[in-house]
């Protein structure tokens, strides 16, 4: 499993095996089944996840009391309230898994360590940040300028796969729309 | 000028006289004028822009025709279209300077090559992404969470200065709502 992580390190910095068998220790592997809570809101946010395998996804419950998904992370994402988790604060958040997963977890302290003795991690998380705040920017723009509809269509087109994926009542969760309105959409688009 | 920007790097990383006098010319110092445009739409997005004195704001047109701001850059924030940035691809975003501004240029090979040559820099953009993207995280939790109005209010309480100082028509536009709705809140507040 591990090699992922290599794998995907090499995508942004060379690193080599000795680098990478000093690198590991900073996070602890994990197994999480499909529904397990990683993190709950009100807890200190402390860890930052990464998905080797499977998907997480991140929500706050609503003032309707209804889950409002935010993100999803599958393999390959980070995914943490990134708020919180820096701060060392309770979070607004919970993360769940989605399906059965496993996942590298690290703490902020163990973060801040591996940078320090590992420079060229810095290289690689400015990478994972500045992707994920770009990421997020063009979300923004999103949320600002489609339609619930919209945004569902554009999901579909530009990552099929992932609509596949998810569960269509997180799918609904994500967009901000109930399932059976998403039912209908999805006639809609098929008749 | 350039000590603002000096003071600014030092809150991240340490950096000495001679270092600095190595990382500045990677910058061109520009002067922008109120309603002035760095980036618009169509045109490919060369730069990144950090503001020293004044502020930016970046905006696109929506469907309706009408500009909505999506952020601002007050001093020691970067501001660009960062998805387009790194791709070096065009821009769907406007931006412009709400006054009269001092800002730092950078464009995305010099931005690679002070990377290469500056490694603590790495650390200084890691740090600022981090950030930035934690903002936005947020951001988009207020988007789904929040009316419009409770959005505003929520700025006047954590940012109070900075409603106090951009125009309110700017206000508006960031919001997504009218002036004139925006002149309506404001006066229930006050009543």
């Amino acid at each position: 499993m591990s090699e992922i992580f290599k794998s995907h390190l090499e995508k942004f910095i060379e690193i080599n095996e000795e680098e990478f068998a000093g690198i590991l220790p900073f996070f602890q592997i994990k197994k999480v089944r499909k529904k397990e809570n990683l993190l709950v809101e009100g807890q200190i946010c402390k860890s930052h996840y990464f998905v080797l395998k499977g998907c997480l996804r991140k929500f706050f419950i609503n003032k309707k009391g209804i889950e409002q998904t935010t993100e999803f992370a599958i393999e390959n994402w980070w995914i943490t309230d990134n708020f919180a988790y820096e701060r060392g604060l309770s979070t607004e958040f919970y993360i769940q898994a989605v399906e059965n997963s496993e996942i590298l977890i690290i703490n902020r302290q163990s973060q801040e360590k591996l940078l320090i003795e590992y420079p060229k991690m810095e290289r690689y998380f400015r990478f994972i940040y500045q992707r994920a705040y770009a990421a997020s920017q063009l979300r923004i723009k999103y949320l600002y300028d489609l339609t619930k509809e919209e945004f569902y269509n554009h999901l579909c087109e530009s990552q099929p796969e992932f609509v596949q994926r998810i569960p269509q009542y997180l799918v609904a969760s994500f967009l901000g729309f109930t399932p059976e309105y998403l039912s209908e959409i999805r006639n809609k688009k098929r008749s």
